[in-house]
């Protein structure tokens, strides 16, 4: 998978794409990553990417020009992209969106910063908006590095085989996570519970089930 | 604001921490960043974080003693936090769960990594368990400059007066925001819509709630 990223704080990006399973799936051929600084596509010789906005108002908007013909060069270059927007204003990422994402060959995403984005950007080209939460970001960097792990830990090739099977059990029960306990079996008087220690598999099973619905109805009555 | 974020890759976040508006803040003196290995509060040669679980199963644990000896060190030096713990059992984040934050002096944020926690990292300290969305990510790191960059932004004089206000009017209201435009006043074909040219703040204002309100109710009617 070829993931492009389009920002205006590329430095600030770049280690945490190189590191951990990122770094592990480019390591292996599985995903590349680019980023690319629109700020490159300015047209004057103060490399403007935003202006005042219409109509009045706080804050600069991004202007329809550096970012599109960015997008262009770069799909003349390489080829059509799913092109994703992170905005506040998007459909709401899940897991399961993570999971229809890996379809794609070849991802755009685009981060936005200030007031927000020309809305002609919009209507010159077709976008995928996503929302990562209902909070408030300083733009879209984060969600678009939330995005790109979400989907780029499902490929196949970059955990374990046996991580990936126990994940789909979890999406498909839609529970919270079970506690989980390693060494020292007697923590500061906090004993590890008596079931994982029985060697019962079944036992073990029932054990995790129960507490993770049992977390699942305190916390999350919602899913 | 003091905020200690305890991770395995603190050098894959520094950049980030040092950039944009969270560089700004902690330019300004307003919030400081530490970014703290508990890798270094393991107590083996093997500088081991992490084990086996108990009761079988893939993947690894996070043990408990170099996470809590690292909170505890932590706490000697500064004084007590407000711990964090991000993980996907968490409650939802959300951008009021972000402005209560902005009340504490010092916040720890805590990165898991592989499985989970060992539970008696739970039990023996009190967490704040955030998870900033109904997806799986490799770590805590991204959910850690999520809360931070929400929080931080939300500090008084880290944005300007005008910023903030506007932002306040914008939560309170529970919609998306309205589209924006700045120059040229046609692109491709595409003009600015009149209202925005009219010079007639009333029906601005109209227009932008109309469009706030329409774009809420097609994408979002959850709001």
């Amino acid at each position: 998978m070829h993931v492009v990223l389009l920002s205006l704080f590329p430095e600030a990006l770049a280690p945490y794409l190189r590191s951990s399973i990122l770094g592990i799936a480019s390591e292996k051929g599985i995903a590349r990553y680019d980023l690319v600084d629109f700020r490159d596509f300015s047209r004057d010789r103060h490399r403007t990417v935003d202006d005042r906005p219409f109509g009045g108002g706080p804050g600069m908007v991004l202007k329809p020009e550096p970012i599109l013909d960015c997008v262009e060069w770069l799909e003349r270059r390489h080829g059509s992209f799913h092109r994703i927007m992170l905005t506040p204003c998007g459909q709401p990422f899940t897991q399961e969106r993570a999971g229809d994402l890996t379809e794609h060959e070849r991802l755009l995403l685009l981060c936005g910063r200030y007031e927000g984005f020309d809305e002609r950007i919009r209507e010159e080209l077709e976008w995928d908006e996503i929302s990562i939460g209902d909070y408030v970001l300083a733009g879209g960097e984060l969600p678009a590095l939330v995005v790109t792990e979400a989907v780029v830990r499902l490929l196949p090739g970059v955990l374990g085989d046996e991580r990936s099977a126990q994940e789909e059990s979890f999406q498909t029960a839609g529970l919270l996570d079970h506690p989980h306990y390693t060494r020292p079996r007697v923590f500061r008087g906090r004993e590890v519970p008596a079931p994982l220690l029985s060697g019962d598999h079944a036992a073990i099973a029932r054990w995790r089930e129960t507490q993770a619905r049992a977390r699942t109805r305190v916390r999350r009555p919602d899913l």
